[in-house]
């Protein structure tokens, strides 16, 4: 039914058993514990109030819960989209204004409706267009960027903004400033998570033989232990007010409240690119964690459908004071990893997450900006490949600098125009290659009826005749090709009266290509040289006899190279009685 | 030898003989009858003064004669050109000032090093960006935009600029302001050029049998009778003077001068995307004909090395007073038509126009604009192919969809605009036809060893492996459809224990598609099902043991699909034996 395909949860929602339910409360309780610190960590990369984190975990995941195809990807707030929320809206407001927060609530609405657009016009194969040398070079360059911009938090310098080697000569200006206790604090927050990843995990693992699934939750729930441990400190020894230690401080306490983007059109098309692009990268991130997680349960999703459950969210949170949220890698896996069966674990997620916000604000007050800032460099250094980079360049030259000019972009340029220069070097690239298909000069291979490369094989062949097998569609970025490189081939044989095409490997001929054919074919009626083709393919056939060239090819087209190559001369029979 | 390759002149100068010598004295002269109301006209269009247009068909066309790699291919200044020239200085200049006329050339400039650099760095395969229906449909949309603009001129009205509607609605309100003999001459001048192009040539062809190409000759030097009798009438009866009719006017006479377009860094940036634009256009239009006019002889031209000479001739031009020019369509075959065999012709040509920019141009004071507006309204109207857009429709609704957006993106937005939603909405077409390639579930053709599609014949399956075969290569494009419509078909058949992806039709895996497979092969894993490919091509197979994926293929690359479908039976013999 159409209901069943745009509310995934009539589906699992009327086969929801006990055991389900269990699942769903032990990873929803699990998924809240990690998201506390998370929500709070990423509205700090966003420039924006810690308040705002939680209410972006909590109404976008009802939202995502309803619409999202997925059954196990846990929504919110994440690193990479963080930033850029930060750098988009810090182009248009001073960070901590009301008019800052203004604008994320209109940037997540404006990514919601265009991701809600792109569902419902079923354009999800856009994000096809991010090629995964870029998304990897671009995650990296991030991750390195939001490494470098948490810094001066874990170290309590003043530290300034802007590219990352400006962060990173401010850092060095600004040392002698920093602040020994939070240094302390933040230093000593960052060897524990890096200890429990690098040190713990393995030992729990290998000695204690203890499963991957149940390592990776007590991993994930590492920040909560140095986030509470760190408070408490702070708040016994007034660390805040004796010696000067930023804090996350009093925020209001409340449930997330509704609110209205700003209706400002020039706002919103300053805003747009940004919405733009933190849709697609969202989406893409969001789209490969839950394909991976659908996979091991042998479940299925639906990328226009994702599209629509993330469209969802992000304009919820656009209208209940949130920011742009997405589906988060980590917080996905911990969600399966602890027994997630349904969006279900979400809706838990989500109403414990309004609990908090409710009621829990004033035990955040002491909570040290350095241990949020040492979460999240843990957090997206995991991200950092660099391996990935050798492996990529080792496969291919020419995807390996399309991930190189991401990174150089990113970190260069910033996230946006990085990414932009990415999918064009991509789409440059993939014209490039495909404009230039391998072409064949085929000759009969001795006894047979087979046609192979004459480069590669010994086989005969006809001066007269060229028969040309071209690996490729034929459509306008190699259309051009085709015709330049058969018109050589005839200006090199003089003795050519005829070419054959062999359109075996041919799926399709665009526009642009019979246009090229049409050429073609006058081109060697000019030289006084036959056109024909050989195996079209059935589809590509309906096409053609639609086309205006139609008439210059009818009875020139035949059903083997074979039967191609023979139309010219006498019939076989023939010789053989003579 | 490479001074050959970059200096195609010293391939047909050593074997220049008098037979070349006679054609290409014929054709120059004609050429020149041809260009000079051309050169007037074009220069008015680009709201230029007319010496300019006559300088920018003397030096280009030397520089062209020097690098070009086509024989008789006519460079100068083109009406697409033209407009586009006066859309990119209208937007940096008032018209009719110095400032106008630098831009121009440093216009021209820009796209002769973009050209140039092109060229060098062998990258005219990105002209293959414009596909068929973006060049076919801005090409119309760009006539009706200049067959409007001289509506003005023909009628002597005072008109208005803008978008095409705008420019019928000033023509409307003006009318009453039309200036009779103004008009009596333009619409006079139009209707014989039209009558030569729709009514003396059939007649010549049909009645008297003359060859095409003489009267392509004839009909081509029409506007030139036109020229003479109207500039006579004026001057004869001083109807400049008397009756206000607006003619070319005094304009300086001498050969080009030595000009240094402005070295204003800003300035070039501003015009950087119009440089661009009109460098590709006029690229392609060049090479469509050349191409066309070599196809005829047998000759052949180099892409790249069209985009050397076009870049030297329009950096000729920015450097001696020009503006943008490339080689014009009817003005090419008129060159070949009237017996041109070397690029001597245009040198020719080029000579002819000097003396006439030197001694003639008191000659054309008393020319009416009327006449030239008429001259551009015939020329253009050719190039409306309305016909054409049907044609496309019917061949390929998304092909047509690409043109139609063109041609309303050219009318309403502008050329430029209109130029880059055509590019990318043929990409995006493009990028949407590979993103969902052909993928056939095939069986066993029972008794033989052929695989062939399950949905189309009779064949055989095992419901505990399922064959897939891809029909297209594995790219960023279709990397991710891949990975879900195979999970999807394993989640939909749950007694498969194996899939076999059958790749006799991919001729590239890129890395995108490596890290799929990965995912695919990971993924598959986790739900008990195995994965091995078959029929890999040997440049493809070469790739794949450089990747960090080969050791989860090792011996799961079958050579045929019938290997790999047997690979996971007892051996066929032993059944037998049994």
């Amino acid at each position: 039914m159409t209901l069943d395909r745009f509310f995934p949860f009539l589906v699992w929602g009327r086969r929801y058993g006990r055991d389900d339910l269990q699942g769903d409360l032990i990873a929803g309780v699990i998924v809240t514990l990690m998201l506390i610190p998370q929500s709070l960590a990423y509205a700090m990369l966003a420039n924006l109030p810690p308040e705002v984190g939680l209410y972006a975990s909590t109404v976008p995941l009802l939202a995502y819960a309803v619409f999202g195809s997925s059954r196990t990807l846990a929504v919110g707030p994440v690193a990479v989209v963080s930033l850029m929320t930060a750098a988009a809206i810090g182009q248009v407001a001073a960070p901590g204004t009301a008019e800052a927060a203004g604008a994320a609530l209109l940037l997540a609405a404006l990514s919601g409706l265009f991701l809600l657009a792109l569902g419902l016009l079923r354009l999800g194969f856009l994000a096809n267009l991010l090629s995964h040398p870029v998304v990897s070079g671009f995650i990296s360059a991030s991750a390195i960027m939001i490494a470098v911009s948490q810094i001066k938090h874990v170290l309590g310098v003043a530290g300034g903004g802007g590219a990352v080697y400006e962060q990173v000569y401010s850092l060095v200006l600004e040392l002698p400033t920093l602040n020994p206790v939070t240094a302390v604090i933040g230093l000593v927050a960052l060897a524990w998570l890096f200890w429990v990843r690098r040190g713990l995990a393995p030992l729990l693992r290998r000695w204690l033989g203890w499963s991957g699934r149940l390592v990776d939750v007590i991993v994930r729930a590492a920040p909560v232990v140095a986030v509470a441990l760190s408070t408490l400190v702070v708040y016994a020894f007034s660390l805040a007010e004796r010696a000067g230690v930023a804090v996350v401080g009093s925020f209001p306490a409340g449930l997330p409240p509704l609110t209205l983007p700003p209706l400002d059109a020039p706002l919103a098309v300053d805003l747009l690119p940004a919405a733009v692009l933190i849709a697609i990268v969202g989406f893409v991130e969001s789209v490969s964690v839950a394909q991976a997680l659908a996979a091991k349960r042998r479940e299925h999703i639906e990328p226009n459908q994702e599209l629509i459950g993330l469209g969802a969210a992000n304009l919820a949170a656009g209208f209940t004071g949130g920011y742009p949220v997405t589906g988060g890698f980590a917080r996905s896996g911990v969600n399966f990893a602890a027994g997630a069966r349904t969006p279900l674990a979400g809706v838990l997620t989500a109403v414990l997450i309004g609990v908090v916000a409710l009621v829990a604000t004033p035990l955040f007050r002491d909570l040290p900006n350095a241990v949020l800032a040492a979460t999240i460099i843990v957090a997206v250094l995991s991200l950092v490949d660099l391996g990935k980079i050798a492996e990529v360049f080792r496969y291919s030259t020419a995807d390996g600098l399309a991930m190189a000019a991401t990174i150089v972009g990113v970190l260069a340029l910033g996230i946006e125009l990085g990414i932009v220069i990415g999918i064009a070097l991509s789409l440059a690239i993939h014209v490039y290659r495909t404009s230039r298909p391998h072409i064949a000069v085929v000759g009969r291979v001795p006894g047979t009826e087979h046609y192979r490369n004459v480069e590669r094989h010994k086989v005969l062949t006809d001066p007269r005749v060229l028969a040309v097998r071209v690996d490729e569609s034929l459509y306008f970025p190699n259309a051009r090709y085709l015709e330049e490189r058969v018109m050589a081939l005839v200006a090199r044989n003089p003795k050519v009266e005829r070419v054959v095409l062999i359109c075996s490997a041919v799926n399709l001929i665009d526009a642009s290509a019979i246009e090229s054919l049409e050429a073609l074919i006058h081109h060697l009626r000019d030289a006084g040289v036959a056109f024909d083709l050989a195996e079209v393919k059935g589809p590509v056939m309906d096409r053609l006899e639609r086309s205006h060239i139609f008439p210059l090819l009818e009875g020139r087209i035949h059903l083997s190279t074979h039967a191609a190559m023979m139309a010219g001369e006498r019939p076989a029979g023939t010789t053989a009685a003579a």
